[in-house]
């Protein structure tokens, strides 16, 4: 039984960056969080997929041994995003969005899933969410991540999501706009009020900054001059973070900081190349290499 | 003799922020610069000030024991700058600047300043950056903050100014400006190609990023959530920063490190009230005690 379960979307991307363009690569929450998680535990996707989707595409779940029973096929197509990045390589600039069959994803656990210790539930509807929490018997620690789409369009069952998670994943902006604070302090506080013990605040080139019941733990990120594609890089974060806590099979302060630091070095790696180009070819040696960057970077 | 000498402005501030406002508070870089270094070393002002700055102006720096023989007084009003911080007290709004006697500003080093072995430029014309550089005989160390006027209006003095300086402490923004480069990484390596080996740069909210030769150091800033009034933190940083190298005597990468966190410890006082209202009634229990936070906030 895989030990981390992940709900989020398998997708086909089209990017475009300054530094060259995929037509058709794989993506999606899921996707990017479970080969991410993979280095570290043994990891099990629930999502939906087309038909479309054939056996290269399945390829990269089955080369890190992530666990694809939950992975639903339906008649149609396969999630499809496009976008396009400019210089500032910070934000992307949607040029469509095909739902297909990710419109009518009604996350169903196999029963071998029920009793996963680790939950992760990706940037999806949160009434998704909080039905696949109703489906895991009595996870010993659940994550979820959110976004201005559905803190704008269904706030109060992303609220009710939030009173039942330990941890929210979440980016700096969108967890101000949740908050309706402008002072990252206030609206970690405010959110923290609404259940989750601890919040975990990604801030792209600058890092991440996480509070945990009293304690902060602040972690700059690694400059990287050659960032070529920054898709995925939040979900592989997450990846890093959550497969990192499963292989403890604990959430301690201690194990929360490593968790941060592992998931940033995850996330460095993944924007080197387009897809998951950079992130599927890691060995022991990189992980542990460039977490020993990120110590060296941050001591005084 | 004083170990560090800064040169800069003497301003009168009239601040307003969603907390409170001041209608004539003591401000300036020189100034902001000066009572945080007085923690770490002897240091001494060069500005120009006008008829209206009288004996009680002048406490602050008799308070801390900053040494005023190059502080010129002409005739006419001291540089006036009022501005507003909305919600989002990151950027003020200028309202009103009135240079004044600055405006004719020409630093005469008095003789016995000569011989510092420290030097902090902070943001004014690079001519006269570069000038009072060529009044110091032979500085040990000298660094020089900037900002977008001289980038856009006197790029070429600029590049003169930072051929012969050891430091540059910048905003994020405008290192990339001055590059003209949007990744941070290659900024800084296009900067510091033209002279100085380490490049400081300020992140506001989210830290600082010091490149130093091949040296990479990250910090995040400690979360505040009481931030009252931002004016100043910035020379603010740059005076811990100095006056803790300074300190030292020397400026190897331990030491730049260390200063990094102590610029930090003392902006994060700066900006938990009005002016130098927190900066200037500190002791050094209340400095050790912040840089312990920093220490905590940081390790993994």
């Amino acid at each position: 039984m895989a030990k981390l379960l992940v709900v989020g979307s398998v997708a086909f991307d089209a990017v475009k960056t300054p530094f060259g363009q995929r037509e058709r690569a794989l993506g999606g929450s899921a996707t990017y969080f479970s080969v991410s998680a993979s280095y570290f535990t043994d990891v099990a996707v629930i999502a939906v997929v087309g038909e479309d989707f054939d056996a290269s595409s399945q390829a990269i779940f089955q080369k890190h041994g992530i666990d694809t029973d939950g992975l639903e096929r339906r008649p149609g197509k396969t999630f499809f995003w496009s976008g396009e990045y400019g210089e500032n390589l910070n934000e992307a600039r949607t040029l469509e969005t095909e739902l297909n069959v990710f419109q009518d994803f009604a996350p169903k656990l196999p029963e071998h899933y029920r009793n996963t210790e680790f939950l992760f539930l990706a940037n999806i509807d949160p009434e998704l969410q909080r039905d696949v929490m109703g489906q895991v018997k009595s996870p010993g620690l659940v994550a979820c991540d959110t976004m201005n789409y559905w803190i704008e369009g269904k706030p109060e069952a992303l609220r009710r999501t939030l009173e039942s998670v330990d941890i929210v994943v979440i980016n700096d902006a969108e967890a101000k706009q949740l908050a309706g604070r402008s002072n990252i302090v206030a609206a970690a506080r405010d959110i923290m009020a609404i259940g989750p013990g601890t919040i975990v605040v990604k801030r792209g080139e600058y890092g991440v900054v996480m509070f945990s019941g009293k304690d902060c733990f602040g972690l700059p990120a690694l400059p990287v001059e050659n960032v070529v594609d920054p898709t995925g890089a939040g979900d592989t974060f997450a990846g890093g973070f959550m497969g990192y806590l499963a292989s403890c099979g604990t959430a301690g302060q201690e194990a929360l900081r490593k968790a941060v630091v592992y998931g940033s070095v995850m996330a460095s790696f993944n924007i080197e190349a387009f897809s998951q180009e950079r992130l599927s070819s890691l060995t022991r040696q990189d992980i542990d290499s460039r977490f020993r960057e990120f110590a060296d970077m941050a001591r005084f």
